[in-house]
């Protein structure tokens, strides 16, 4: 019988999650002639209930065109899927026959791998790889989705630092990231001398003090005449508690149907647009997410990394006739390349960034983030020295 | 003795102003060898205090790259000159023996140019050289720093209309315009089929209801599973109010010193999702301000804007020769051509977008608007489409 794959996608689509995809479903079709191959719908969602579409019918071509494509072309989940969930997914699998699973995703997919590989006995390879605009996978150099939204990210900030200076303020970017500092710490890869933005960076594996950071956008006033700030949305205070609950007043704090306080949103920015009014009153400042435009920004698809994603997926297939695992992109001898490493080495890990990438007495990137940053997010453009 | 040009920037940057200013300044050094062409920074203020740059001792080639950088290069103003700002202005162009006065911006800088006309009494030449993102100024076709804007607004809702594919719920995307809804439609110039976000459209020119949006949007999701939404910063309700003040309780409305309600910034994101988390609970929803990304993202420049933002600084030149006025950009013969328009034709007016751009009976587009958009927005980027 011919052999039988099933893949889906989990978590946050990225610009170039659909490569990975696309570069597993054309090295099955090279390794393995005759081969099925099923997208899950919505992640592991599909599966459970059987919703797939059959990727072995689609053209190169048509495949290829979706590659290229931002998003998530199988849709995506949140799913945690617990023990009693996996065992529907389980069952799922088995009713189709699937010889392995490729799941892509961060973390958390594969720890559902992991969980999967524990409760089937062996008979299906169970295959995860990497995903997320994050960074945050443990033995990963970097992750693929991360060049491209870094790439968003530092132009963003490139921006911004060209506006102001026309127009002198503070502006403060928040960018996505809850626990790990390698997407704000993007925002500062293009930066060109001491002069330009962002002047100051956030992430979240500092403590946060609003005072210090106060502090901070005056004396870069003084000294700039205007102050970009990125911030990561995971920042939090010396107590560990979520910035928003030391810049809003508690009786003002949104919270969920949980009594979970939000972390990010609307909240976030208006508490540091107050915290700005009234630290530094008067002064002209404009906070703002930069939201999803960073994971999927049709104009900032870098070619890096949707060639890696491609090869992500061509490595999994590989990764799934060794019996499954986890595939990591590494950084050997100046170039990356693919490995396989075990799922328990990523699954429900944190890889933040490395304490070095930062200055210790300021929060700007120090010379070794700097070189990881140039490395992976070459500057692309060129632009000229403004006359103020 | 040599000519003498003054050039300045008002207003908020944009990704092609600075070609304004170098398609002038190289055109004046090729009409009037040895002649100086002063810029001035930070708009009329730097007349007023005598800072200049001297554009004339610049090699071309620094700056043709200034030109392809977002921003304003000169540095730009909010300043409105009264009558005795203008005084000052004026004395200042005489004082330097200026023949010309180039300044590039929107109504409010034809406004500053026509009062300086009426006070000079004829002996310089005042240029109005258009630049508005908000596309909304009388007399033109369309305006430099509108085409790239529109490129990156359409480009965002086609990236998270992709993104929530993947992952269903609702988007609102704030978009500048305080008073024109060209930019925020532009949300919708990439759209592929009914199917394709942006679904509901709302700009200034048609009255908000909070309730009719909340049916919009919960008419949408049943049909699209999800809902993607554009709406412009300046929408009003019936009544003429900002929408922030339909949105938010009166005792938590923020003010300015002067009293006055705040349009803009984490409020109006804020009210909109609150709005929708009471209208739709337990709906995934997320509210974002596209903010000022649109205005200079350095990778989406359009060379179309770029090149006819140079047209505009070389036609600046000849307006000058012909004793002042304000150039336009005029749609004739299939193709955009300058042309000299009175100052007040332009000064303190708004275009705002016909009423026919829009639907009658929905908050979408018609197919007069999208042929205009199509037109000046053409698609960039070929996506496939999802399997969801």
């Amino acid at each position: 019988m011919a052999a039988k794959f099933v893949i889906a996608q989990g978590g946050g689509p990225t610009a170039v999650i659909n490569q990975t995809v696309v570069g597993a479903a054309l090295e099955i079709r090279r390794r393995h002639p005759g081969a099925k191959v099923l997208g899950s719908r919505h992640g592991v969602r599909g599966i459970r209930d059987g919703d797939y579409v059959d990727l072995s019918e689609i053209p190169e071509e048509q495949l290829r065109l979706v590659g290229a494509t931002p998003g998530a072309a199988l849709g995506s989940t949140r799913d945690k899927p617990d023990a009693a969930y996996c065992d529907l997914v389980l069952a799922g699998l088995k009713k189709e026959g699937a010889d392995a699973f490729i799941y892509i995703g961060g973390n958390d997919t594969s720890g559902t791998q992991q969980i999967l590989t524990d409760a089937s006995g062996g008979s299906i390879a169970f295959v995860h790889a990497p995903k997320t605009i994050d960074n945050d996978l443990m033995e990963n150099d970097h992750t693929p989705g991360f060049i491209s939204a870094g790439e968003f990210v530092a132009g963003a900030f490139l921006s911004v630092d060209l506006d102001f200076r026309a127009l002198p303020g503070v502006y403060v970017g928040i960018v996505m990231g809850r626990h790990a500092g390698f997407l704000t710490a993007s925002a500062a890869a293009w930066r060109a001398d001491e002069d330009s933005g962002p002047h100051l960076v956030y992430v979240p594996e500092r403590a946060f003090s609003v005072p210090r950071f106060i502090d901070d956008v005056r004396a870069t006033l003084d000294r700039h005449k205007r102050c970009i700030v990125a911030v990561s949305e995971g920042v939090t205070t010396e107590d560990g508690r979520a910035v928003v609950e030391s810049l809003v007043p508690p009786d003002r704090l949104e919270r969920d149907a949980h009594g979970n306080i939000k972390l990010s949103g609307s909240d976030l920015n208006m508490a540091f647009e107050r915290a700005l009014a009234e630290g530094l009153p008067g002064k002209r400042a404009r906070v703002d997410a930069l939201g999803y435009l960073p994971r999927g920004y049709v104009g900032a698809i870098n070619s890096t990394d949707s060639s890696e994603a491609f090869e992500a997926g061509v490595f999994a297939v590989e990764v799934a006739a060794r019996g499954g695992g986890s595939v990591a992109l590494k950084h050997e001898g100046g170039k990356t390349v693919m490995r396989q490493v075990p799922l328990d080495a990523v699954a429900g890990k944190t890889r933040h960034m490395p304490d070095d990438f930062m200055q210790p007495d300021a929060n700007q990137l120090s010379d070794t983030g700097m070189a990881y940053l140039k490395r992976l997010v070459p500057a692309k453009y060129q632009v000229g020295k403004p006359f103020v």
